[in-house]
């Protein structure tokens, strides 16, 4: 395979696999008629989104790709001297372009495991849309705040990313030998893992620009569509600031580690 | 030790170990009067059952076996190239028999184990089998889906399957230092994990046939005699979904990864 | 340090930091007026059990010793060719002296930790002894199965040791480096969570003769001196499920491993 | 980067990242409108609260710092041989002021971070804050024994803190290879973790001078001025236990590793 389609492949499926497993918990713990339903608690969102992620990362880096799943870090990278830790600046727009199908692809996917779950959802809600009635359903989706407060909302996810990628920039001098390539996406599973306890508190912790913006789009796209269901209101009020705040701890960690 | 000998009986080995602790955790938490019985919640399922495949992985391939223990994941390597990445094709039929036995044996063992708690479950079902009354039984052999979609059980199963073999012949790819046979193990009870936490959803996440079929078979010929109890019902109409979804998902998984 | 002393000394010091853990997460979730109790449940306990025998484990064996802490694995080792696997006799009853001494002390430490919770629990239990008021207390200490079937409860320390003691066999002849001695310690903390998980059901797990037998004489001899409780019953009558069936494991699975 | 810098700033960083995941995580749980309000136990704290020292162990280290992010610890290393196993006196100072800003800072960040919910938390208590209305706030600040008796606590303390540093000092004898840096932050996470199960109970296990005072003045100072609430009592009474316990652990650990 060329380098171009590994790097192009790794990242659509390392991130198609994260967004599958990660919104797959959600829905697993929030949809009526799921084994975890009224089942589990927080904790089993804040380990199967560190797994999710762990599991991403892990099969892209295997399968020789970057493994980077978020433009945060992507961004992180290129403020960080993207030439030397990644290589070409040709790579750039294809991981992006990978990273945002792979979330696309991925919730699709999760949308059609759940699909079940979620029109019994709609179901029920029947026409009254604006009630917390459809929330379980957006919630595998996108972050949704539990105290919509901008600035705190935007600062939790601005410190969440910030501790996530000063781990993956940190853990990246560690000098990891070749042969445990397997070590980096475990720690960044650990990583999530405490920010999903610690950090996730009003906002539900998107630190993750596409994993945000791409599974709302597949909300209002898809789900308007084959469901019908023209009223769904995806928050796209709110969206901005799982994009913006991630993408500004992303530039200034990077910044930071130039020293 | 023969090669023969050991192919065949790590697998068996292996097989029985995760199937004793793996639906021992479930046993411990549906029957009554156990130690976990309303005492525990659905996290605990997805992070038992990660353990009895690491543990079963980790001993089978400690004693130097393939420590495949899914005939999904064997499946997958035919396709994907058997003489490569096995050895011989007379260890194909050595390895299914190895796990459809050892499946089988280590059903009998947990029966045994929990079978004070089995026979009192019955006791309190008494004629009236039909009912949830017996299902906690039955969950700790097969699986049994939260909702019963025939289309949405196989599409979890296939997906829940696909993520697996993916993360186990991503790993293959990961050239894992030969002092550290250990990894491979660990990080499939990692995606076993995951896969339970975001996967399990509406089927309970068979992701192997003889994880399945073969307790299931225990649940029906054992149990029948054993307890008297004839009018046990297996549920095989619904038995064919956790044996061709993740065989399918195999075959497929193990073609896309000859590219 | 002589080798005789590294030994005794390891053995004591991992065993008391075993049990000081092992029976501080019983008592933090069963004590009233802990920060755990009634908010948490028997995954915590899963959980705090594995990281118990885990950190014991480690530090013996970083301290350069066998790190066994459990008579059972001991006798494994015996059966199964000590003097190829651990090396003189003349080791024997040093290592299961350590043990014990661990034990003992461990359990004294942890009850001085909790002592406040537990004269509180035998002030409200008042003369009434004989309730399930004081039973935290005796489970802090020893084992107390849920349902007492004497042949179900020995099958289960029976299954359970079994598992143990083939997963530690099955990981010594993993090869693991040199510099990497804490593997085992983490491989051992995995395998002790799974059947924390899985086959604690009945009888809460011992899986070791003196986990069980060193904190029984403690809650005997030391509460009913100190707290003056002479009415105490530690459940004698059954303390010798969890020393023989654990140790018919160890030899025979000892004994299969010479295979 | 100078020397001096280097192990002053990772100590105030990995103290900074401990601190923010450490307390965000007990505040995710106890503070009313987060997400794991009423929607997790203490699983959560104990596991969260390893991450939180992991990762900040990791981080330190893998930025070429000393990791101690604890006076208790770094006191262990004084006793036992400080230039052997440290190098340089000089350091001494800059470790521990570098240790004191990171957590004053972190706890700084943590409060903005779920300043909304505080702030909330204090206007439903009112003038009232001699109540149980203000708990959750301290508690995301300094430990809270769940019931106060000195020599309990201090005892609870004590031994915390004894296991942590047997662990930290035995692991220092392992002889982990150079590029695997990664092992000893993993191994205190999950020592700490072990600590939160079994040795959290009386005192909620502070095992850290620092983590304990800094917040507490930051409750003190930050608290009292920002919102006006002059009222509040930061339980300076009790203070005295979260440091001198695990000091005199440190020290009396410390000289034994000397044996």
């Amino acid at each position: 395979m060329s380098n171009w389609f590994t790097y192009f492949g790794t990242e659509l499926l390392g991130s198609m696999l994260l967004i599958i497993l990660g919104n797959g918990v959600v829905a697993n713990v929030l949809l009526k008629g799921t084994s975890a339903y009224k089942n589990a608690n927080f904790l089993m969102i804040a380990l199967g989104w560190g797994f999710a992620v762990g599991i991403g990362a892990l099969v892209a880096s295997a399968l020789g790709g970057v493994a980077q799943l978020n433009p945060a870090v992507t961004l992180a990278f290129v403020v960080n001297n993207w030439t030397k830790n990644v290589g070409s600046w040709n790579l750039l727009p294809i991981i992006i372009i990978g990273q945002a199908l792979g979330f696309l692809l991925g919730q699709i996917i999760v949308d059609l495991v759940y699909s079940h779950q979620i029109v019994a959802c709609f179901a029920r809600a029947k026409k009254d849309f604006a009630t917390e009635n459809t929330q379980p359903v957006l919630a595998m989706h996108a972050t949704v705040p539990q105290t919509k407060v901008t600035w705190s909302n935007f600062l939790m996810e601005f410190v969440g990313t910030a501790v996530l990628i000063i781990t993956i920039l940190g853990v990246g001098k560690l000098g990891i030998a070749n042969g445990m390539t397997f070590v980096t996406p475990l720690l960044v599973m650990i990583v999530v893992m405490a920010i999903g306890c610690s950090l996730s508190g009003t906002t539900g912790y998107a630190i993750n620009p596409f994993r945000d913006l791409m599974p709302r789009l597949v909300y209002q796209g898809l789900l308007s569509t084959s469901f019908g269901r023209k009223g769904l209101n995806a928050d796209w009020k709110y969206s901005w600031v799982p994009v913006v705040a991630p993408l500004t701890a992303g530039a200034i960690v990077g910044a930071c580690f130039l020293i």
